[in-house]
C-alpha cells in the first residue's frame, strides 16, 4: 500500500501547527490533533500495520513519550511485543543508556539491558513520531543494536529533512518517513 | 468476562518486582516484562478490549508516559480517539493544568483545552499501568471533567490497594483494577 498525494495531505491536515513553542522560531507539529481525528488516527495505524505485516517483526520500540502511543497501538495491532526507549532514570532494572547533543548540553536515554534477550538476533521497528537533527533517534538506533537486536526499520510520521536527521539515520539502518516536510 | 485467580495470577506472573526503585523501601512493579511477553500483552489488551467495546467510549485518556502504551493500544483496537495527559510544559497547545502533592512537594498535569470539543459530553476512559495513592489519578480524574468530558471510568492494570489512591479516586467517578495487591 502506498501512500497517494491526497492520503498524505489527509493526515498532514490532521496534524495542528503551533508557532514558537517549544521555543521562540520554531514551528511544533502537534500530533494530538491527528490522535483526536477518528478516520485520521485509524487510516495512519492501518497504513502502518499493512506496511509491517509482512516484516514479520518480534518486537516494536518506542521512543518516550510520542513513540509510545504509535508504538504501542502498532505493536498490538500486529500482536508482537512492545519495548520503550526511556529518558534516563525512568526504567527500573539494568539499562544500557546512550548520551546524544542537544543545542546546549546534552540527554541521554535508555534501553533495559534484557529487552530483546528472549529471542535472538530478533527483528525490530524503531517508532517515533518525528525526527528532526536526528539526535535521539540515532541514540535509540544505537541501543537497540547494542542491546544485540536487529533494526529492520525506523519509521517516523513527520520527518523535517532539512534538518538532515534522517539521513544520518539512514546510514545505520533503513528509514522510513510518512510526511517529509 | 471475568477473569478468573488463573489469569490474574498469569498476568501478575508477567510483571517483574524491582526492590529499591525509585527509592529504598519500594518495590516497582515493572510492566516492561509484560510488554515483552506476546501471550501475556495479546491476553490483557483482548481482556480490556473485551470489556470496553460495550461501553460506546469516544476516547481514552492515558496518563503520561505507561498510561499511553496501554491506553493508545486500546483506543484502536476500539477505533477511538486517544487523548495524551502530560506532565507540565509538554502540550504545546492551550492546556488546563493540576496541582498535585507528592510526599515532598508537588507535580503538575494538563490536559489540552480542546481534548474533548469536537463532541457534546462524550465518554472518556482514563487509564494508567499503576495507581497508589491516587495523586496523578485524581489529578487526571478532575482534568477530564473540567474538560467537560463524562468520566465513565478509571481503569488501571495494578492497583496498591494499601495506599488508598483506588478509594478516593471512586469517589470521582467508577474504577477498575485488573489485579489489586
Amino acid at each position: 500500500m502506498e501512500l497517494t498525494q491526497k492520503d498524505k495531505e489527509f493526515l498532514l491536515n490532521s496534524i495542528r501547527e503551533i508557532n514558537d513553542f517549544p521555543q521562540p522560531g520554531i514551528v511544533f507539529r502537534d500530533i494530538t490533533t491527528l490522535l483526536n481525528n477518528k478516520e485520521a488516527f485509524n487510516f495512519l495505524m492501518k497504513y502502518l500495520k499493512e506496511r509491517y505485516k509482512s516484516y514479520n517483526l518480534d518486537f516494536i520500540a518506542g521512543i518516550e513519550s510520542r513513540g509510545f502511543i504509535f508504538g504501542a497501538a502498532l505493536a498490538h495491532a500486529l500482536d508482537i511485543r512492545f519495548v520503550p526507549i526511556r529518558k534516563k532514570g525512568k526504567l527500573p532494572y539494568t539499562t544500557i543508556s546512550e548520551k546524544y547533543s542537544l543545542e546546549y548540553g546534552f540527554s541521554e536515554i535508555e534501553i533495559h539491558i534484557d529487552a530483546f534477550s528472549e529471542l535472538d538476533n530478533p527483528k525490530v521497528l524503531l517508532i517515533d513520531d518525528l525526527i528532526a537533527t536526528g539526535g535521539t533517534a540515532i541514540a535509540a538506533a544505537n541501543l537497540i543494536k547494542q542491546a544485540k537486536a536487529n533494526l529492520v526499520e525506523s519509521c517516523f510520521i513527520i520527518n523535517l529533512k532539512e534538518l538532515q536527521g534522517s539521513k544520518e539515520l539512514e546510514k545505520i539502518a533503513p528509514i522510513h518517513c510518512i510526511l517529509n516536510l
